[in-house]
């Protein structure tokens, strides 16, 4: 049977936004039954989640992935962040206790075992689950997760900032190491004012020591500048060319990476031009709808300038664990702002509208 | 001015095979004045040289990635082995000495100072010079090479095996290095027939202990597999899924690397489905036309997979002494044939037809 | 509670082989209790278990790297192989089935969750169980392993050549890796006779493209070259700088790694004398007795050949797989014996006489 | 025969300071021939040139490292910085013009054609000379470098700035790097306020995202934390295991990395107790007199630990470019005087006094 400290302090019940309707844009405060941990799990008491834009996607049921339509009565979220309240049968043996200030990330279990896991590829694990899918996610005061797949959290790190680095902080800053450049090198974000595209800009500016030139409309121009880039270029004011000459202006030879951060296909095929002899380009941003090649993906001017093309899936526990120590000491910065649970609705109609910058994170108190 | 042991041995002239009409298949054979090495060059007696798909391109004036027609009277060739007759002023100080038996690669001259090279990357370096393009190539019995440049080929190794390392070898083992697999990885080669693919496969199987899957069509199987290929894949029995489901069949989770050794853009697109977790495409053969992008290059397909796509020049010299050192070493098995100069338009004639099988290498003596 | 195909099949009780005075060498047989698995955890019917010299510190308590003596009625052994009997509640998240194969290594259990083990580096996890020592070990018919991290092992490897993988195989591999060496490259096995020793050779020529120097006295060098090794050594026919000249004159310009897989600090001061530049000295055998700094580590030195050290503790999982791979297709060859385990006393009495050549399995079904 | 903008500009003779009495401190200013650049050589007009250590040693000959005793009227100096005022024969092909900003290092000339060379390993090239000692040094106003070696300097970067990074800069930037420590690591710099120590500070924390701790003694500790390190310990106040302890209570588990830039024994042995698993030593400081191996090289406990030890010889081309664009981005900081040239005695007698703090640069016009 399950351990705690302290059983009697555990609610029956907890408060959850769920998705009453899925497949529209509604939600439900509801109180549901609070969870038992298993063999090797832990319950959370959470106090943020993060609500990221695949949320939105799983929620209408359009983010292409997934094996099924979402469920009615799902709770969504992907970036919880709380407290050990209860261990479950043979958790101690991954050295968490009660008490402990941990989180819940998109990949909500890993199996550790399957060939990815061996390489401490999580992203790719062949039995993951996603929370908030898969799982009951993070809008909710209590979660469940794997004992040694939970990631710790420091104590001084404020919750509403520790919740975007589960997912958002975590993908960019696995994506700019899957780039291989080195402090020094110029690294281009393109999509840099967006909710991933800003942290991304300051892990590499700040934390990375990496040189930044950050792409996207002018009106995202100065948060791009705050956030750490050295350049800003106006997507908008150059044609495709035009950008990678512009690029090219600024950096000597080209770029020695350039992070994809949109969901746009425009963006992968200018990514290219943009490279310098052994360049890269990182895919994070997943374009929807139906899929098309990366324009200008020609083979021979690959091999001619060497470039690569790479795919980055959400980055492993050990990525979790830097990008956390990272923001702890002030090096991430990005917009955020915090709000109600019964806030959640209206964000997501934000989202809907593209009225949403940088990060809303969940207050789970209220 | 130049010195050398006994300047009195070395011809006025020489036999040159030279492009006449640059634009159609024709070759004259001519004496050409023996050329005198400047400052930090070697003049090298050639003994052998290989005849590459690319010989063919330039005399063709086909080869799209060259700034200008070739001239008429250019003498073609990049895959030359012999033996160094006389050094120019300063060349000592890269350690070479007449009679040491050196090679002359696609890259005849690279400047060792600009920022490829500092990496290593000859193949990009910004003032590389194309052997039988840019200066007088290899189709002849004397040639001139930078004195740090050339590289050292092992006394024992038979000149017609040398050659085809300096350019088809050295490519094919860039290409692999490129993969990042590790010995027992799956990797296939797309195009394993082919005058680069037999080389690929039997580097990858003999000498870096991966397990070779070949993909061509049936009349290439036999050679694939004496190669060194564990299992050969018909490229006309399946179509583009077929092909993917079959190497997943073979290898449990799909393949660790493919290179494509082909021209063709099929090819590309096929290869991603081939992938496993964390998999990577390697480019070396380059499609010729108006270029199109690598099909199934969907952004959203690599992340999901952490799947690479990667573009691979020639090597670099180190790359070159380690191909060398594999072949002596009797570890790259490959068809070769032998033929005087005065075959070599039949040669490219042959090529034009398709029905060049494995590597001609030319034997300058006669 | 935990479920299992058919729970009555399972014996109450099973024989073992324990350490009756631990300090002695004194081996009884008895018949234990069958455990059963707790969360996470899987029982595991084994059919082999390999001895390792490790299991006679720990039996005679000289195993200097252990916090406290060995207690009575202690079961040895970590080389065991066998099949999934029953699975502790959860374990199934693992991915492991009641009749999966599957082994147990020198860690028997690893938390997956400190930094070690989220770098992969099981080796020295802050929270490893040792086989044989914190846990009843694989000297026994049927020992208990956490579900993920147990190792799976191909159906077509004998077991008697399995066993030996799950330490010897996987901590040699581990420790070639870590050279950095590529294919091609030459590699120096110190102690190259031993029961370390071939496995190295023979991971290192026939598995990983390697060419291996076997370094160790004249009786061993059959079953070097045997093994794969190109050239011996016999350490007793030359002084210190006479082997490392030895290596040289075979090599060019010195290896570019030396494993040393005996307990000799002898070995290890020789070792750097063998490298070439950029050269690296794995360490693997474990000298006993008080502590000896590694002879001619000089800064000066090492600064003045870039040479590196490095201590390789036994693999991670991903190893373990991979090393069973290579054993599974036979490119991992030494001498293996299998025994009963009622002569494991005497075998512990032959290895203190060091009489024993190679490998000795018991075969947990006699 | 060499050519140039305007023969008629270059003096006939020029200043040099060349020591008049090796073997003693004693420096003679002497008018030398400005020599005539062979092929492949360019000749520079040097405005400024670092005083290092490592000068001393070679004009007292206690520099252990070297074949032979310094000769009379030898011209040291290995930092040098200038203009390019003569092209030797066929310099031009390492794209090298007259009044390109160019310095001369450590290794004045490296092959770029043996193994090392064709690694990026030019510190250890089989043919390097060492500037002012083989080759006429940097303590003069002309000196000869070949065209494909010499290092381009960024106009904007200040002389005295500029020449310490050609020996000082390079070699902890290598260091730093050869570490393997990523942005976010904890690397200790013993010997942190020395000439090295101060750059390797600043390069690490400002350049690099490392958290930096500074090691030595206590009136370095404003130097050092001015640099950019976050903690400074002090080497007096604690004995090693002290030290070791202070180290684990500040990062947690330990260093990544600790980089020994002093010449101390005692400080190697002390390195190794402040590493968290998996951590490296990177040797940079040559202690002098009889070699003694590294204190605490046990190999059980390399093992134990998974630790490494590397020597790091002065840096490449490559990190000698990224290094002076740190410098030129204010990303390198440390203490430096700029003095005459006639003051180059008293540097070195307060050298041997060990009055020197940071770097001294002399002024070549004066």
């Amino acid at each position: 049977m399950a351990s705690t400290i302290d059983d009697s302090n555990l609610p029956k019940t907890h408060k959850a936004c769920v998705y009453d309707k899925p497949g529209s844009c509604s939600i439900a405060i509801r109180h549901v039954e609070t969870p038992e941990p298993g063999p090797g799990e832990v319950l959370v008491r959470l106090t943020h989640s993060g609500v990221c834009h695949s949320d939105y996607g799983i929620m209408m049921n359009t983010w292409a992935h997934l094996p099924a339509p979402t469920e009615e009565g799902q709770v969504g979220g992907h970036e919880g962040v709380g407290f050990v309240a209860k261990l479950g049968d043979g958790s101690e043996r991954a050295g968490v206790k009660v008490g402990d200030r941990v989180g819940i990330k998109w990949v909500s279990a890993a199996c550790l075992a399957c060939p990815p896991c061996l390489e401490g590829m999580d992203g790719v694990c062949f039995n993951q689950k996603i929370s908030g899918y898969f799982t009951p996610g993070t809008f909710q005061q209590y979660a469940i997760g794997p004992a040694n797949y939970v990631t710790p959290v420091p104590d001084s790190l404020p919750g509403d900032l520790a919740a975007p680095m589960l997912c958002a902080g975590v993908t960019t800053y696995a994506a700019l190491k899957k780039s291989g450049a080195n402090s020094g090198h110029w690294v281009v974000i393109a999509g840099a004012g967006g909710g991933l595209g800003t942290v991304a800009v300051s892990l590499g500016a700040k934390a990375m020591g990496y040189r930044v030139i950050g792409i996207d409309t002018l009106s995202k121009k100065d948060v791009i500048l705050d956030s750490g880039a050295e350049h800003f270029i106006d997507v908008m004011a150059y044609d495709d060319d035009g950008i990678a000459n512009r690029v090219r202006e600024l950096t000597g030879h080209g770029a020695k990476a350039v992070i994809v951060c949109t969901q746009s296909n425009e963006a992968y095929g200018q990514a290219l031009g943009m490279l310098g002899f052994g360049g890269i380009v990182v895919c994070v941003g997943m374009p929807e709808g139906d899929p098309k090649p990366i324009a200008r993906s020609y083979p021979a001017a690959m091999v001619a300038k060497q470039s690569s093309i790479v795919g980055s899936a959400v980055g492993n526990r050990r990525e979790a664990a830097e990008v956390l120590d990272f923001a702890t000491r002030g090096l991430v910065k990005f917009p955020v702002k915090t709000v109600g649970m019964d806030e959640l609705q209206s964000v997501f109609e934000g989202m809907a509208k593209g009225e949403i910058r940088g990060r809303v994170v969940l207050d789970l108190s209220k």
